[in-house]
């Protein structure tokens, strides 16, 4: 089969480029995400059967199917995984994205992200809060099970009201202007979740003579730290992404995912397969009290992030971040700029003030990374070995992914191209 | 009289920054300002005879005669200036600031800004919102009226209550992290306008039973654009540079101001003596369908915001300013840094974070600007001829204020300093 590959890319970073990302609703993922059951748990990466999976995405897992009552405790929960009667799928393949582990059980409330310009939708749950000891970073307690069921019955129900109230809320818009703002949309979400908070204040203000408490609980759970928005981005960059899969020809990344066994990608002109590799290289600053020895892998996709040109392609506009996940400003801007190497345009709605306002370096070309030998860089938390968030930091994707997606595409689309 | 200047210098600027500004309450002018009146209209730059008022900044007096109700029209108002009926303040001498002509009025709210770490006391009025047509650009007319009667009657009675339930709101960690978050809290105020009406959210929460739809339209107001908070950011600017005042043989300078016939500046060690220069230079990007020959000067004090390290001086940290006022990102990093030559020092608490969190240029050393001849840099906003707001740019202090300071000095203080 020959193809244009210039043209085919063309066409899929149009696609990435011209989505329209609109979040309309929250709702529980069993009543949205397409073959969602009560006895499936999403999970981060390539779906693998349970055996598989080790560490805090084993745990995570475990966690899931307690939260949701599938399970009476921990040995009952794995007694049914193992028999299969409580399922696992992987986030991707269920129209979602997954944090870190990225957990989702039946009853979780996730945003529903329309993307407008080309009908598909993208979910992504919610942010759990402040607390380091989370579901989606291998912890399951009293503690992280009360957190959940607060998200559940008290923030998400008054941010899906004030979004419907709102008639949805245009997610690019304040995406573009939280990059003016500070933000990079993966590890920094500040300014974008102040600036969504404000979108759906007058509907809050409106809610306030009904449930007061609770408006204001979810008010605070939206702007308290760094993260609440980053589930937006991901849904939104999920939904973008998605628009452009499955375009014949085109050589551009359109997920990138880590789970426990390493990392993976999908590329557009390669159908749905997982092109997997080991795990990434990461420069880390972990919160006080943690060493590198603890650091480990459990997961992850909000690389998506990444994937349509934002968190570490879009790291030049987050200066702030070096305080929270180390290196220079100057590191951060040179970093930034030499991912232009390796994608195939400029987004034409991110921009980079620092940068004289030049769009995000957009649309991974895997065989611009392997020519380059510039390897994607992601921005991420990062996870210990007994659970938790210890620290976050700087990823690089592994070669492999992209020299293996390679030859999967000459070998599918000749050697001409 | 002999003094240690580098002594004194470093007196003046830990003054300067170990202010600890707190908004307490929203008032009227009348009730707080020392030595208001009622017949009185306060405006910017060093206060001089009603005759000697020109241009726009004349117009904008008579236009706070008109609106305070002192005089019947513009006639009657003209009548009573020219006889002293209706007296003329500079705001700096009533503890005020003026923003561009800088028109106070008995009745006009202002933010009250307690220094809490001594004891003294700032106020500025309110931003009119976002028609450049505005009573401080030298228009007065119904539109205007309407818009300062609405910030009277229905914004600043809603903050005002919201500050006294949240018990007065600190500003500098809300100032420290808006520069954080691309402003540089003088021409740019975005993320702070939005901090300070997330601050105060749970409190607009339980006004909203009482009071919904005015506490809708003042969140608004609040949020609508990027200049709310400048308000703010230079009532805690006087608040803490007045901290600064009178320090026997420093040569800091405490305070900048432009009204109608040129620039002046004082000097912590010279007293209350406004030493009058020129003009400041101007690189002005202007709204469209304006031009050059339209640039008029009509007073400004804002640039408070730079006498204690902000604004031109944390430009580096706004590189989204560069859309409103010209420039490039390089161009604004290489100037903020170039104005570490003439300060005294580093700020400890206004950090740039794409100069890896340097501390702004802080505390500006008359000596030091005439050694250099490197000038402070100030983003301001453009008056027109016909008045209103014609665009935003980048002015630079006249020399001749400094090397006149600098003749006053010696001639107090002795040549070997």
């Amino acid at each position: 089969m020959s193809v244009d590959r210039n043209a085919a890319n063309r066409e899929a970073f149009d696609r990435l480029c011209r989505a329209e990302p609109v979040v309309v609703d929250v709702l529980p993922t069993i009543e949205v995400a397409p073959g969602m059951t009560r006895e499936t748990i999403l999970t981060s990466g390539p779906p693998m059967p349970w055996k598989d999976y080790v560490g805090g995405q084993r745990e995570a897992i475990v966690g899931g199917a307690l939260f949701e009552g599938l399970a009476s405790d921990r040995e009952d929960a794995i007694r049914k995984l193992d028999a299969g009667a409580i399922k696992i799928g992987g986030c991707h393949d269920f129209g979602c994205v997954g944090s870190l582990a990225g957990i989702y059980t039946a009853s979780m409330p996730v945003f529903v992200v329309q993307n407008r310009a080309f009908g598909n939708t993208g979910y992504c749950n919610f942010y759990e809060g402040t607390n380091p000891r989370r579901l989606n970073y291998g912890v399951y307690d009293r503690g992280v099970r009360d957190r959940l069921l607060f998200i559940q019955n008290e923030v998400a129900p008054v941010i899906g009201e004030a979004i419907r109230a709102a008639g949805g809320v245009p997610l690019k818009p304040l995406m573009s202007r939280a990059l003016h703002m500070g933000d990079e949309l993966h590890s920094r979400n500040t300014a974008s979740s102040m600036l969504f908070a404000k979108e759906l204040m007058p509907h809050f203000i409106d809610m306030a003579s009904r449930n007061r408490d609770t408006v204001k609980r979810a008010v605070q759970a939206m702007t308290e730290d760094h993260y609440f928005f980053l589930r937006l981005s991901m849904a939104a960059a999920k939904a973008s992404a998605d628009a452009a899969r499955d375009v014949p020809g085109s050589s551009m990344v359109t997920a990138m995912v880590i789970g426990c066994h390493g990392f993976a990608i999908r590329v557009s002109g390669l159908g749905d397969e997982w092109i997997k590799g080991p795990f990434p290289q990461i420069q880390a600053k972990l919160f006080d009290g943690h060493t590198e020895d603890e650091i480990t892998w459990m997961g992850g996709e909000s690389i998506i992030a990444e994937t349509i040109g934002l968190g570490g392609f879009a790291q030049a506009s987050a200066p702030a971040l070096q305080k929270y996940q180390g290196g220079s400003a100057s590191a951060m801007i040179e970093r930034n700029q030499e991912l232009y190497k390796i994608t195939i345009g400029e987004n034409p709605d991110y921009h980079i003030p620092v940068l004289n306002y030049r769009g995000t370096p957009t649309g991974i070309d895997i065989f611009k990374v392997v020519e380059t030998g510039v390897l994607p860089a992601m921005d991420i938390g990062v996870a210990g070995r007994d659970g938790g968030q210890i620290g976050a930091g700087i990823v690089r994707a592994p070669m492999e992914c992209f020299t293996d997606a390679a030859k999967k595409y000459t070998a599918r689309y000749g050697a001409n191209r």
